[in-house]
């Protein structure tokens, strides 16, 4: 279709810098070849301040953010906003597997203490092993006192688990009290749904009313 | 939830970089707030390089990219890829309502002529009327000559078909025959979810075999 110079820009004839904006939408997660030409054209439908301002952020999102020094969380200066912020709880810390488990954690504003992010959980089967998470940071920081409490918040999986045990094991050195977060039925849900698990957790965890 | 600071930035003690990547991409077609947060942490997790390249790309779009002289088709020189090609059909013209859809028609490779984008399509309840698109143009085609079929291939809709009859009014006087795209039931799929109208397309508009 169309002559060498057109093929090498794309092999739909369309302007190459649309075709190329297409193929890099298109790596995204979960955006196929259908959607990725949606976001293009209504890329180039919007007003420009509007399309550049998607591709500045995406700049500076790369040059700015690095991960705090001391919990490990997204940040933009030497320590994250959390860590910086004197008003919060720095007695316990809340251990999470990635960034976005502390923004949910974050958003249901029930938790006012510390974090810390291990960047990831042990996953053997994915060659993860505890030395390339960041649970020696984790150690250090409570060896340095100060923490009553340590909260393991890690994904309520079996990889998930298996990193908070073998992080309270480790942590059984110190005098600091280990918790984990409450498994049961989640509000709003109806027990038909339920599965076992769900259920058995529920039932083990059973509250007094 | 933190100082004055934090919360300028913003409203999850996230990097403001982040929370700000996460609203500009929540302002694409089809990506709400947990989708907007997965694709900002994509593009933190992946190659500086990658996550650029699609910065770039989005800057170069609305840079370079503009509407071909003569067919209103994307381009990034005066004339589009497709009415720069010596070897496409100039007798032939496939007038369509986005560059989308001439995207569509290239990719199934049946077509070697010339294209003619609207730009849109006339929809009164829009307030979009003939002068918004791009008929004019389209009509001093026509009359300079050369071409011997006008295709429409407007939508299958009511706007699409109500353009493509007033088009087709208007080119009636010149000596060009105008055909549309054959409807019917579509390859792959079974009669027996085929709506009425589809049938009646198919059966009204049937084929010797």
């Amino acid at each position: 279709m169309g002559d060498d110079s057109s093929k090498r820009f794309s092999s739909n004839n369309h302007a190459g810098a649309v075709a190329e904006l297409v193929e890099n939408l298109g790596r995204l997660p979960g955006i196929g070849r259908k959607s990725a030409e949606r976001l293009a054209f209504h890329l180039l439908r919007v007003s420009e301040s509007e399309a550049l301002a998607l591709a500045d952020s995406i700049r500076r999102v790369r040059k700015d953010v690095r991960y705090c020094s001391a919990c490990f969380n997204l940040a933009e200066t030497d320590l994250c906003a959390i860590c910086s912020d004197p008003s919060r709880d720095t007695t316990r810390i809340c251990v999470v597997e990635q960034p976005r488990d502390l923004m949910s954690l974050e958003q249901s504003s029930a938790y006012k203490g510390l974090y810390h992010v291990l960047l990831g959980r042990i996953a053997p089967l994915d060659g993860i092993g505890p030395d390339q998470l960041t649970i020696d940071a984790l150690v250090d920081r409570i060896r340095a006192g100060g923490f009553n409490e340590v909260i393991m918040a890690t994904n309520p999986t079996v990889e998930g688990d298996g990193t908070s045990l073998y992080i309270s094991n480790l942590l059984s050195e110190f005098s600091v009290q280990m918790t984990r977060l409450a498994r049961g039925i989640t509000a709003g849900s109806v027990l038909e749904y339920a599965n076992r698990e769900m259920i058995a957790d529920a039932l083990t965890g059973r509250q007094k009313l």
